[in-house]
């Protein structure tokens, strides 16, 4: 057993999904425990660069690239990929859910069904019909599911993410944190995983 | 041979330091040709972000990672480090040098060189002697250089960079570019001459 490795990430982020393909392979191949962080993007963006998009909305050159960009990676590392007609998507049910999910068995395979339904298939992953047949196909019965997800406390949980996701320092999306220690982007994956590998256990 | 591998970068960037003591080595393994192009980043940002410093400095929680991230790199690819006091410093003259320099045998000496005094022994890189200093060290006549450096047909020679990197799709350093295919970062060099390898030379 080593230090478990926090995945923060945003339904709405193109690294995200590369991130989020990855992940869960590299740390069951390395034996790091993985605990998936799900937050909201937009209101750190909003705190930190006073803006109301994504970054790569608001500079396209950058934007430009990251499309060309997470193409090769996706290509690269397997990941299924199309370039959605709408970026940013609405990502707060879905990351409810996934909060909701905490600890279930079905949450690794959920959050990959919702990035590859806005990543690879185009489609609206803030509507509430399209995440319960996802549910459904998993053999997870979506009404309870989404009930829970919209409840006081789940809402105030993923609200509770994003404050701690402030507070690591995040400013962008995908990340892995290790005892408190902050890697930035899918880039980072290797390392992260090599810094659990060698992190003491408290 | 395969493509050369461009590698664009900016003296006073703290990616471009790890990414310039990376690239030589790692493209000689790989048998990649290498050309070094300096270029500024100040033009760029201003252009297309509308900010006249680092954005580092214009978000200071990215900043704040970027430090650490850079510290880890450092440690990791075994390069010199210890973080300025001044960020991010004038890079125009030292830039200047290292177009003055184009194809020289002392011209990634000198590259990491500057990186070195900037990221690793805290000096003004804008400061004429210390650059003459440095090329003495090369066993080279810095006057003539440096009096070459400040012509005008070199000063036209960096601003052509960098207007060339404005239409290559660059806002950050470092790049690596092979044939107009455009790799940001430190973090994509092995990607950058696995590109290269598989490239059809022209």
């Amino acid at each position: 057993m080593t230090a478990p490795l926090e995945f923060w990430f945003e339904f709405g982020s193109t690294y995200s999904h590369v991130g989020a393909f990855r992940i869960e392979a590299e740390c069951r191949a390395a034996g790091v425990p993985l605990v998936w962080r799900p937050f909201l993007l937009g209101p750190i963006f909003t705190a930190q660069q006073g803006i109301k998009d994504s970054p790569f909305n608001v500079n396209p050159v950058r934007g430009r690239y990251m499309w060309r960009d997470v193409e090769r990676l996706c290509a690269k590392h397997g990941v299924p990929w199309r370039r959605p007609t709408v970026f940013p998507r609405n990502s707060v049910l879905a990351s409810r859910v996934a909060c909701a999910g905490e600890g279930a068995p079905w949450l690794g395979d959920f959050i990959r069904g919702v990035f590859r339904a806005n990543f690879a298939e185009d489609r609206d992953i803030s509507d509430p019909s399209m995440l319960a047949k996802l549910l459904k196909g998993f053999g997870v019965d979506p009404e309870p599911v989404l009930a829970q997800a919209v409840t006081v406390e789940n809402k105030a949980r993923l609200r509770a993410n994003t404050e701690q996701a402030e507070a690591l320092g995040i400013f962008g999306a995908p990340n892995c944190v290790i005892q408190g220690e902050l890697f930035f982007g899918q880039d980072r994956i290797t390392d992260a995983i090599a810094w659990a590998l060698a992190a003491p256990l408290a």
